[in-house]
């Protein structure tokens, strides 16, 4: 925005951060259409949505070329070398994201084969939130904006209470009738690759704030219930 | 004079091989006395573990700043890259591995107000695992050795399977009788913590394969029971 930034391979970096946001972009559709898939009990859909992990990895591949591409072409500063280092931290979240979305859908093709054990509501308002998290963290990230990043970290308090009521719900499940065992433990488990999304949107608004302040703000996180 | 592999950093690419396996040894010493705390409710131990956390954290950045003086220093060969590339991932894994080590620890004290439910024989099984997995996975990527890093990615069903059996035993326990679940969900928890340290382990294995392979392997994963 203001033009006294400008650097020789600003388009090398905006290029990276587009690149980023488009990754976030991949994820996130992907977190979206396997919630979809529980909720409608669409095995199909979450048939594509591992059959689509591909792009997810091989976006993940093109951001790690891109960094190494600007490295080794420039002799970034110190600010863009950290800059860079991040990045490739963020896009490692990123692809775990990814891989937990997949983990969902093989938890929804699962659970397709009996009946629905309970209504979800829950489960969708905490993929909301982790989307919602992630949308953030990576605007905070390309944005260098640690007041969003801050926020971000806040809303994990409220995804690790929808966990511990969901665990806390099916444990009741569990206990009134045996026969439900494996349906509760299918969603405990979407229920806690959720909580790992907003985990790793933490790590990632962790590296705005250091990166903006140079303060270490690690083990933040709530450690309560399952 | 002639020796044509000899590279001018070579120095400085050990002293970052040193240095992960020096991080290595630090997360692992914290699983190792995180579990010790609690199989002797050793409050203590547990806290002194926390406060030790602030090595892991400073050793984590004294990596990345190795990567950075490498990467401004020199214009490292593309292979160069793409291992100072997978330090930089690596590292992150370990960092996250030190803060699980942490979260076992204040559940520790949690758990040492109240009488110890039962003898503790798999989460100290699973630890020795998980250590086992993190001292091969960083043999592995210091070695560029592949064959090691499939056994780490084998041994993770190992971890997964502890990993069931202590999920179905203690909610038997919360079955049977109530006033067990808070301790019972806690130990959960430390089983789960130990988990995702044995998927870091497999993270890294899995970017030791790629080095050496060019092969994605991730989401080979298990992905049943809790």
């Amino acid at each position: 925005m203001e033009g006294h930034i400008y650097k020789p391979f600003d388009r090398e970096l905006n290029d990276l951060k587009e690149n980023l946001l488009f990754m976030g972009e991949l994820v996130e559709k992907a977190i979206n259409r396997a919630i979809t898939s529980l909720g409608e009990g669409d095995s199909e859909l979450a048939a594509a949505v591992i059959a689509d992990d591909d792009k997810v990895d091989r976006q993940e591949l093109k951001i790690d070329e891109l960094c190494l591409k600007i490295l080794a072409l420039r002799q970034p500063a110190a600010r863009d070398l950290r800059f860079i280092i991040s990045a490739i931290k963020v896009n490692y979240d990123l692809e775990r994201i990814g891989d937990m979305a997949v983990n969902i859908c093989e938890l929804v093709q699962e659970l397709n084969v009996e009946p629905q054990l309970k209504p979800y509501v829950d489960l969708p308002r905490m993929a909301d939130l982790a989307q919602q998290m992630l949308q953030q963290c990576l605007g905070a990230f390309v944005n260098a904006n640690p007041a969003i990043a801050r926020q971000v970290i806040a809303h994990d308090e409220e995804v690790d209470r929808l966990h511990d009521q969901i665990f806390h719900e099916l444990l009741d499940y569990m206990t009134r009738d045996f026969s439900t065992v494996t349906r509760s433990t299918r969603l405990l488990l979407i229920s806690r690759h959720l909580e790992r999304i907003a985990d790793h949107a933490v790590n990632i608004a962790e590296l705005v704030i250091f990166m903006a302040e140079g303060k270490i703000v690690r083990h933040l996180r709530d450690n309560k219930g399952e």
